[in-house]
């Protein structure tokens, strides 16, 4: 199995003002080719560190990726050590990236600078891959000489997660073609509502039946949900798929409906492609997601097709006002209450003309919260329009007292308690 | 300046399933007390890889830290690595440890094996820090012998995060008692609005000028924006202090209006506080950034004090008859218009019976747009009441064609020029 190595450059990152989410995703999308991550490094912006570590992984490795150092100020080097241990010796404009950098800029309003130019510069020892979302390029070197007889691929990418993230398939695409792999088969499935250990426990004898070719992963989120990779390295392909598919069967009738989709899916996207299906509508009103489902409903591409909109009733007076929840409610139930879920959700329908309504109210904490209703505590609500008639249920659940991750998760299963409604009434 | 290196355990960060957070915590915490750390690295659960990775940690460090492999479970080796590097002959069994463990496991109704005891015990080579909400101990070793003649320090703490950080205090404190450190004083600007390479033009003349001893970062975000921190290492803590101090006037001087705050400020925090000073409110309609800024917005805690809610209008009929746009407006101008983000702030103002109003209208892609109205186009509205009267602004911007980048940050954009709007008043 082919060997990786990743190192990521910047102060930021040893003083801990960030922390590395590049290293993770790059070796994510290396597996997914069938190469092994051995290490991943994080050194500053000084010319011998970041030599001596890049020495340091391609003599043990057959790929190696870095990233970070690219930015126009002057404390980003990266460039120039990868010229020295490539032994470049001029640097040279790459006219499509100078390209990109000028279309940027000038869409942005922003006037060319020196150091805009010298950003699409790169040593005459690479190849570039285009970023077309960012100025700084990818660049390619097949090192040579006598330090590296086994003449491993260095790639370099910029440290901007979304800009390093855009360039993986290119980067994938560019080792098949330079390095024979072994073949590796994969499918991922997606599930919701089911915690780790819990899943853990419920495949554990299939898990343990499995054999030596295939192997689980495990990737949970808490917006996602758990995500279970099976995989089978090296062999035939034929043979590969073949064990595979049959395992996945299996996994998918043990998990029933806490599996929602496949391989790249989202909650967002399942629910987006069933509303589409039906040509329903959804309306969300939101306490204390405070906008998060919204916004993750709308991150999906063509999402207004079925995506009426919100309304976020964060102050009690939006939630009677705006959305229509009776001060009795308020009064006899309060604002964390099945009642008022369950009204949110008609409201939001009914205000915004929707086929379907969802909401939360809950204490996403660190404050808040009582004996009856403690920190972590969430209401879902989901109303839909049955026979003429509006039907709405509800639905409690408790977490931790974190509240960003809390939020997340009421979000999460907010949008899976919709899902899991819709498929319902199939 | 001390040097630190930092070492994390587990096949689990080499195949990109977890984000490791530790290293980040660790180096920011070895920060406060003046240690630099020169090098992260990761590794997986192999007796060799992590010997050659400590062997090579602790001969280029004073203090070395490693989280991660102190679990119960086979592929967890790190103490017999830390037993056979640091020469232990034998395990001694950690009284206080010991009792924590049983603690722990019967609140949680579980009975004690064979492996949970062995968590308890420790090489005969360390002192043990005990760790009061997790089984297994955080461990110091003081390594001798000809290979580490400095005689580095070597911490091992958990890999679970909340148990590794609840031992860092007392990482810091025995650090402390041990080694003669350096004076450290950091400060960190955030600014918004000016692209990174306008903003390293900008202060090039005073960057030039700072001299040897004081160093800056820059580290841009689309939401939060571009954080500048300055920094002075060793030498005396007086002198630092002087030097950061009367430089970091300087560059907020330079920098104006474009600076928002300090450390760790976000917009949505300084905007809270200038609205709570005011005893002011704040509602908000969304059309392309779909729930976005009302989700950062309500990521702060105690946000309900200041923030009564949202509308996401998605669909144009949200904005007619929830916001009360007119259909004149978007017949005449469109949606992505000033007219319209004009009416949608004061709409939702007046609606949810705010002080202030804030909205988007734009489109953010991939799809749509024109050549009037490209992909990127987004128009934010500002709208306040003033001497009975509500005034409305409004503002053009453009960006790129990623979706998921534009909605951050036409997001980041409103909270600024909201922000400016609000200082503007003063």
């Amino acid at each position: 199995m082919l060997k990786a190595g990743i190192l990521t450059i910047g102060d930021e990152i040893l003083i801990g003002q960030i922390t590395d989410t590049n290293s993770a995703a790059i070796s994510r999308a290396l597996g997914t080719i069938g190469l092994r991550t051995t290490v991943m490094l994080s050194c500053g912006d000084g010319m011998d560190e970041i030599c001596g570590s890049l020495t340091q992984l391609l003599s043990h490795n057959d790929v190696v990726v870095v990233t970070g150092g690219l930015g126009p100020t002057k404390d980003d080097i990266t460039k120039k050590a990868l010229a020295r241990l490539s032994g470049s010796t001029k640097m040279l404009d790459n006219a499509e990236q100078a390209a990109i950098v000028r279309r940027i800029l000038t869409a942005r309003g922003i006037e060319l600078s020196d150091l805009n130019l010298q950003q699409s510069m790169v040593p005459d020892t690479c190849r570039v891959l285009p970023n077309q979302i960012g100025t700084a390029p990818g660049m390619v070197f097949r090192m040579k000489g006598e330090s590296w007889p086994h003449e491993p691929l260095l790639y370099s990418l910029p440290g901007v997660p979304f800009e390093c993230e855009g360039l993986l398939e290119a980067v994938l695409n560019d080792i098949k073609s330079n390095l024979k792999l072994e073949d590796i088969y994969h499918r991922t499935l997606v599930t919701y509502g089911i915690p780790e250990s819990i899943l853990a426990k419920k495949i554990e004898a299939w898990e343990d039946a499995l054999g030596p070719r295939l192997h689980l992963a495990y990737l949970p989120n808490p917006i996602v949900g758990v995500k279970l990779r099976l995989s089978c390295y090296g062999g035939d392909r034929q043979e590969n798929v073949l064990l595979v598919e049959k395992q996945f069967g299996k996994l998918r009738e043990i998990l029933g409906d806490a599996v929602y989709g496949e391989g790249e899916d989202t909650l967002p996207v399942v629910i987006g492609r069933i509303l589409r299906s039906r040509k329903a509508t959804l309306a969300v009103a939101e306490s204390c997601t405070g906008g998060k489902i919204a916004s993750l409903m709308t991150e999906v591409p063509g999402a207004s097709e079925y995506f009426y909109g919100s309304v976020t009733s964060y102050d009690n007076s939006v939630k009677t006002n705006v959305l229509g929840v009776s001060e009795a409610i308020l009064a006899e139930h309060g604002a964390v209450s099945s009642e008022c879920a369950e009204a949110m959700a008609r409201g939001v329908m009914e205000r915004l003309g929707t086929t379907y309504g969802l909401s939360t109210t809950g204490i996403a904490g660190p404050g808040g919260g009582s004996a009856q209703k403690p920190v972590g505590t969430v209401w879902i609500g989901v109303a839909r329009r049955e026979n003429g008639q509006v039907k709405t249920e509800s639905r409690m659940l408790r977490f931790g007292s974190d509240r960003l991750r809390n939020i997340e998760r009421f979000a999460g299963n907010a949008l899976n308690i919709l899902r899991l409604a819709l498929i319902d009434e199939e």
